[in-house]
């Protein structure tokens, strides 16, 4: 079968035999990038050879199953584990293969909460993690799940990558830094560090400010980081072992960040995705 | 005498008799706009006709005396009032009057604190304030002051402003605000009232967002605005009345925040800045 991982500016494929990756394509085309009614064609010309050779199933998941993909996959609401995913599994016309979208995951109240593409990634890892387990999937939309009983109990979103590059590429913090500039630990370090005193981040985001003009500060690219993630770790809270599912740099300062807090971190493989769909399509409506 | 507040994108000047303001002159040349070497010839064309008139002395604040500035009129450190910010004052070289430059202030420190103008709005409120207070001049650098004795004691600044921009106009926030549209006082009050919720204001963030997808959000500009300032304030807990110094519509939103959270506040008018220069002029070296 085929698995696609289709985010808002990525594109991930992998044709898989049982949980084996035998295959894998990636390219640039997220969802932005697909002219109206351009999904099945798009999706055709990335998969074109699997499907020459014999495959029929697909199974997708990310923002290609939003409002603004392919086909609206509603959100389901928590908890939810691979049985309740593959239910919530929406087929869109294609000719020669079944396609299926995989739903995001919402959580209700005063303010709601959603993920779309995470979830998956969660289920991926649960071999990995076991069945009571937090995750954290960090990002330009970070997510900080509960799992409890082997299915997505809950989850918070912090909106830490995109801020971290508005605040470095639109404010005055930008013109301290140097562009290409290798990353610098100490610096990293002494933002989570920082993140830890009272006064509240806007109030920290004004120190990376006035530490580069009295020239104390070599690196406020990675200082900036550092707070920004040590605001999110120490908000987050978490209480056991976090397990970090997502690119290996990105998680590697995460890893950093959360020992620094006092707490410990477990890596995940970066093919999590395709794990998670992998199971999903095990409870799958094929025919 | 003449009073000018020039900083990093605006020019206010005013002719004073006493303290009475008996002219005004206003314009976008800010300090950013003036070309290497061409201070001089600014100022000399704002205030031409004042000149004319027979004034021979000019007193400067706000960011003309940083080191961007027409020359660096060095930090004092707290605490400082206005016997020792005319101390501090540094004089340029300006044919057919005596022009001064009054320095910022600052706090040392693990992570330092500056100020350059404020300080100089601050003494202009103290007749209204009275010689024991907490000022707020809200702004892209928001700045909380302790006054004691009739002097700034110690400060803070966050990095609201700035940071309110930057995530409106450059992170996915901005696809909900209609721009134009009027600020919505409920959805500002929504924001502000979320600021007191768990999570961290990183979470918070991306609630907005949620409100937004889920179609709970009239004016997601307001409520960001709302979110912001509330966090500011927050971490700022003042223990009394707030004296809030700038321009009045932030003014009304900081008074309208401070009260949801608890507090109290009182705004002193626009012309602070005139006002501060005037006293610390009576201090002033002018010969």
């Amino acid at each position: 079968m085929i698995t696609v991982d289709w985010g808002t500016t990525s594109f991930r494929a992998f044709r898989l035999r049982g949980a084996e990756v035998i295959g894998r394509y990636a390219g640039p085309h997220g969802i932005l990038q697909v002219p109206p009614g351009s999904f099945a064609s798009t999706l055709r010309a990335a998969i074109a050879p699997w499907l020459a050779d014999g495959e029929t199933r697909v199974l997708m998941s990310g923002m290609v199953g939003s409002r603004q993909g392919w086909q609206e996959a509603p959100y389901l609401p928590c908890p939810a584990g691979a049985a309740e995913l593959a239910a919530g599994l929406v087929a869109v016309p294609f000719e020669g293969a079944r396609v299926l979208l995989a739903p995001g995951l919402s959580i209700g109240g005063e303010v709601p909460e959603v993920m779309r593409g995470e979830e998956v990634q969660i289920v991926g890892a649960l071999a990995q993690m076991g069945q009571d387990a937090v995750a954290c999937l960090p990002g330009s939309h970070s997510k900080w799940a509960r799992i409890a009983g082997g299915r997505i109990e809950g989850f918070t979103t912090h909106l830490t990558g995109e801020a971290f590059a508005a605040l470095r590429d639109h404010t005055i913090l930008g013109r301290l830094i140097q562009p290409g500039a290798a990353p610098d630990p100490d610096a990293f370090a002494r933002g989570v560090a920082r993140s830890a005193d009272p006064g509240g981040l806007l109030h920290h985001l004004f120190g990376v400010r006035t530490l580069g003009l009295f020239g104390r500060l070599a690196d406020a690219e990675s200082y900036l980081s550092g707070l920004l993630i040590g605001h999110e770790v120490r908000a987050a809270a978490p209480s056991g072992p976090v397990y970090l599912i997502g690119a290996p740099t990105l998680c590697a300062l995460y890893a950093r960040a959360i020992r620094q807090c006092g707490g410990s971190s477990i890596l995940v493989g970066e093919d999590a995705a395709a794990q998670g769909l992998a199971i999903i399509a095990e409870h799958a409506p094929w025919t």
